[in-house]
């Protein structure tokens, strides 16, 4: 049985240290002799998850072709979707089917659409476009957060300001005050259920101060990107509160942006994407989709509803995913409980959901603790890539995406990231 | 038999013009009242050939998973497309496949994708977004042309000049001159083959004008929607010179971007869209789209790929199309032929391929003939939408798209169009 580790690293004196790294480097020689590959880079879900879905690609194309009101999805039109499938998202949501639009295969995609024409369109309500007017678009990023987020806004030179997360959500006072005070402030990034990369569920009182904020700036978007939405994989589902639910009662429907996807569903980029909205801005965003195309993949957006039939339909079909991805971060928690737990030199969350777990070492640890696992190849999250523009300013951040490797490889990865763990932390502190 | 004309309406005396205009609004009035409800209106193909394509809808979805190098399509990752696809699509336009990025489900969303970046971030080699110069951006626009085309250019407040069209292409000594001397003027666009609403193809000489010209931005693009690039209907098809070929000659290659789709091959917008481009525009626009996806639907460009196999089995596939447009064409140009050849009151061209056939007639007669036709039940393309900003100068084009309706409707449809020609010219004739 492994000896439970009785001393902090701070606690240890400082020839204890140099043996403990000693010790350490020893081990990661050797793991390193192994010449592994492993990739815990990113959330993408493994081959045994992706065999879950083959039954929506095996149905009968003949049983394909019309919509219940027969319309022929393999023919131009319905611009924002299938009625059948705007229903079903609806249902997932918590929204009226008049209230969705369908989009391509990217929830990504449509997130980057839906800056880009803010930004020389403008949206619903907006005075004019976010990229003439005379100060230049910012937008508030709870960090660590999603790094594609914060690339989109990168590319379009939108300033982007930290808010620090919480296990409740993003420091609410913080982002009132910047939204509230700040016409510049034009949208803010939030995964508000098993949040990227935390695993955090933003609280009901977190989700109500959202609804009841009153920006400065007219075109003030909240892009809620409910990725992880029907993604728990314990017996206890993290609650989160309906947006539009709340922000009914302050009547700032307009102020919300909600997008999923079912790429995690069901095929990583060849699923369908959803856009939720009030009203007004479905009729605005149509009207400007409708210059762009004539309408996303049909066929497939049919051939997902089929399957699932109704929102009971797709909860089974992610249980059978939790069975999947829950043994795999199980292995990861156990693994970094089992090396790391008690040595004061980091702290980790442990998720009921979503694709990732946060993990805080010592300040100035986490790039340091990368190129150790990637010369051991185990190619992790690029330290500092959770941050706007890559900078972690603790340089303390990685995020763990278990979903990926087989459950062998992700237990090697996850000692040898221990052990990673532990060299850069020790380094840390004999500096000192 | 029917009496062929033998007088045109302008060598009628006037009191046989109003007989004649008696004579067919009786005749306007019984097909009205037979209550029609056709649609004409857009390039949309018919049932009959969709069910061409079924056979790829039922493929053994376990045959397609992996690519020939094996990644696994259900995924994330292969941003541009999964190679068998580049090469194909490369194959069918002549490009190598390392030219060629595989889109989403429509071509036209490529191009708003390219105008709506390259107005918000440059494209490669010029030195500021087209958005932030000095001058605003103005577009070519050979007329009559695409409406969707000048729809997009309109949504971005891009300036908008139209540029004649004739039987080898767009006049180009006129086109020659606006690009070499103007710099706002950014790009052009264009249906090299098969063109839209006319059914042209663009001369060698026409193309070769095209590679040889030296624009006076650094920024300027080509537009060039090869959209029926294998949509020849009759034993001869149209030749178009590769754009790419001809530029290489000048060192132009990175003046274009090639567009074509799959919706009018399989499932019109359930299929591939394809960018063909120079390798510094590729590398250019594939890390832009680093930054917008993970990547586009690969199970669907697999199945694709592995139903054609190459390009001789898509020419193949393309024939069976032939054998449900090419009837269309005939009815439609028959009806055109027996009603209304030899009056003087319009002409209409007799394409080889693509989906339309383009109508002039007397001028101020084409919003009256839309207006008659929509009121007895037969939707026409809207008249002046095949021009910038809707307003054709002449009021006398009229978009006729054969391919949606079934053949008995097309010939009851034509019909009623030649009657409410005749009406339309007779009208105007008698104003004078």
């Amino acid at each position: 049985m492994e000896q439970k580790n009785l001393k902090t690293y701070q606690e240890m004196s400082a020839a204890e240290r140099r043996a403990e790294l000693a010790a350490q480097k020893k081990l990661y020689e050797q793991e390193k002799a192994a010449g592994y590959h492993f990739d815990m880079s990113r959330g993408k879900p493994d081959a045994t998850q992706l065999n879950l879905s083959m039954d929506i690609l095996a149905q009968n194309p003949y049983d394909l072709i019309y919509t219940r009101k027969g319309t022929d999805v393999r023919n131009y039109g319905e611009l924002a979707g299938v009625d059948e499938a705007k229903e079903l998202f609806g249902e997932v949501l918590g929204v009226p089917m008049e209230n969705i639009i369908i989009g391509g295969q990217s929830s990504l995609a449509l997130m980057y659409d839906n800056v880009i024409k803010a930004y020389v369109l403008g949206v619903y309500g907006g005075s004019k476009p976010w990229g003439r007017q005379e100060a230049n678009p910012r937008f508030l990023c709870p960090v660590p957060g999603y790094d594609r987020h914060f690339r989109i806004t990168e590319e379009f030179g939108i300033e982007m300001i930290s808010i620090p997360m919480t296990p409740q959500g993003p420091d609410m006072d913080l982002v009132r005050q910047y939204v509230e005070s700040d016409p510049a402030v034009k949208g803010i990034w939030c995964v508000p259920k098993y949040s990227n990369p935390q695993g955090y569920t933003y609280a009901p009182e977190t989700v109500e101060a959202f609804a009841a904020l009153k920006p400065a700036a007219d075109d003030f978007r909240i892009f809620w990107d409910n990725a992880y939405y029907v993604h728990g994989f314990r017996e206890q589902d993290d609650y989160l509160l309906n947006i539009f639910d709340a922000c009914r009662k302050y009547g700032s429907e307009d102020m919300v942006y909600e997008f999923m996807s079912t790429s995690k569903v069901t095929f990583a980029g060849a699923g369908v994407a959803v856009l939720a909205a009030s009203a007004n801005n479905i009729a605005f965003l149509t009207r400007q989709m409708s210059v762009q195309t004539l309408g996303y993949n049909k066929i497939n957006q049919l051939r997902h509803v089929r399957y699932f039939r109704n929102v009971d339909g797709l909860r089974v079909h992610m249980r059978k995913q939790a069975m999947y991805l829950r043994p795999k971060f199980d292995c990861a928690l156990a693994a970094l409980d089992r090396g790391l737990s008690g040595l004061g030199i980091g702290t980790w969350t442990n998720p009921n959901g979503g694709y990732f777990i946060s993990y805080d070492g010592l300040p100035g640890t986490a790039r340091r603790c990368f190129e150790l696992c990637a010369a051991a190849g185990v190619r992790l999250t690029d330290a500092g890539s959770c941050y706007p523009y890559g900078v972690d300013p603790e340089d303390k951040n990685i995020r763990i995406a278990p979903s990926y490797p087989g459950t062998a490889e992700l237990y090697q990865s996850m000692n040898i990231f221990c052990t990673c763990q532990k060299i850069a932390a020790l380094e840390t502190l004999m500096d000192k």
